[in-house]
């Protein structure tokens, strides 16, 4: 039993040493737990020429970007799996680690990885938008990665989007409780573009814009901690009807 | 504005020192966090005689096994707050830590704190049950509080619940990733006193008997990890379509 509702496919052609090398990758996973069935699975193939160490290397690096900065429902699953295979076919010389074609590489490994867990996100159980989560201006990415992951995980924030509520209060509170070092008079918040709290102070703005840009299937949610460099980026769903029938009627 | 459904008080009695003292508490809190609104607070009044030092010791106490230990949604609130005031009138001699009449009295008022606790939850937003966990047998407090909390934050778990679902996987999953020390081949799980899983295996039950139990408003499920002598018990309530139109229609 799945609960996928669409396939999810991803190809990126990189050019490496003359030669086009393809980076492919497919995925399935709705809902981050069904024990005993499979959950999260992606599946990325290449044709670059590449050792196994070296692709493990760029693997677990675009899987930190892009399948651990995913949150469907907070419950990870215990059988995740991300496998990626290369067989050299492309004809292109072997990528060696610390190179400008490593790099290369990398960045289209990257990009499939993304767009393939951006895939499972949209078609998260239930989910009707997608809600991409930038937090920038924190002490280190490790704080940044807490709170973008504390607002990823609250289901306020995530009912709030489903209602199509400009609701930004609910993020701050997430921020505030994420553990990361945070100056509250210092937090700007934006959603779709439009900025509502400034040095954590409301701002007015247009409401009926910012409507109009919550009924889009996709949502940015942007928060600057203002306090360093430290950035993360990730990506959940809203919390529906749909989420709850799914996962309370999945016997009858 | 308040979700809150109904009032919560409560009031027990204690012998001290040959008077009777009274310990009685007030609290309201349904969701989280409304941000600019009260949301959850606790007033706790006694007529003991006791230090305002004395007093609160006894209340961080009572308030790490009660209130320390809910979940509605997992969101923690801006602005809760849990206070007690005491003003001597039952008569009784003062209080003073490290005697058999502080611990009478901090028995009052962990069970003033849990009950209230208690209150809370069952009156979560959209709640139709009441769910108590209890973890034994980890290898330290703070193991079990991790595990205990992870399965009580879980929205598979909470769904099950609404489910009425005895979906044991759901509760071994979130044991799994509660980062707390586990061996998974020693794990029992019970749900209303049935054993479903024992030494991480799936025992046959009564699926009748079963669904009795979790048509009920409390359901309790219990955890050993068989690994230790940590124990901790928390509550948190199911997650309901009601939760989802309070918190994604709250504007309508």
């Amino acid at each position: 039993m799945t609960t996928d509702t669409v396939t999810k496919q991803i190809a990126f052609e990189v050019e490496i040493g003359g030669c086009t090398v393809r980076v492919g990758g497919m995925a399935k996973g709705s809902g981050m737990v069904h024990p005993n069935m499979a959950t999260m699975l992606a599946f990325i193939t290449t044709d670059a020429l590449i050792s196994a160490p070296a692709l493990q290397a760029a693997l677990s690096s675009s899987v930190d970007k892009s399948f651990n900065m995913i949150s469907v429902d907070g419950d990870t699953s215990t059988n995740d799996s991300v496998l990626a295979i290369a067989n050299g076919m492309s004809g292109c010389p072997e990528i060696m680690p610390d190179t400008p074609e490593f790099e290369a590489f990398a960045a289209a490994l990257d990009a499939v990885c993304v767009e393939l867990a951006k895939m499972v996100v949209r078609d998260g159980e239930g989910a009707s938008k997608l809600i991409e989560i930038n937090v920038n201006g924190a002490k280190s990415d490790q704080d940044a990665c807490l709170v973008a992951k504390a607002i990823a995980t609250s289901n306020l924030v995530k009912t709030a989007v489903f209602g199509e509520d400009a609701n930004w209060g609910r993020i701050v509170c997430a921020v505030g409780y994420s553990g990361a070092a945070v100056d509250p008079n210092r937090i700007d918040v934006k959603i779709g573009g439009i900025k509502m709290c400034e040095n954590g102070e409301s701002l007015e703005f247009d409401e009926e814009l910012a409507s109009e840009i919550l009924r889009e299937r996709e949502v940015v949610i942007q928060v600057d901690l203002n306090l360093g460099e430290g950035r993360a980026r990730v990506w959940t769903c809203d919390l529906t009807y749909d989420y709850v029938q799914i996962n309370a009627s999945y016997r009858s």
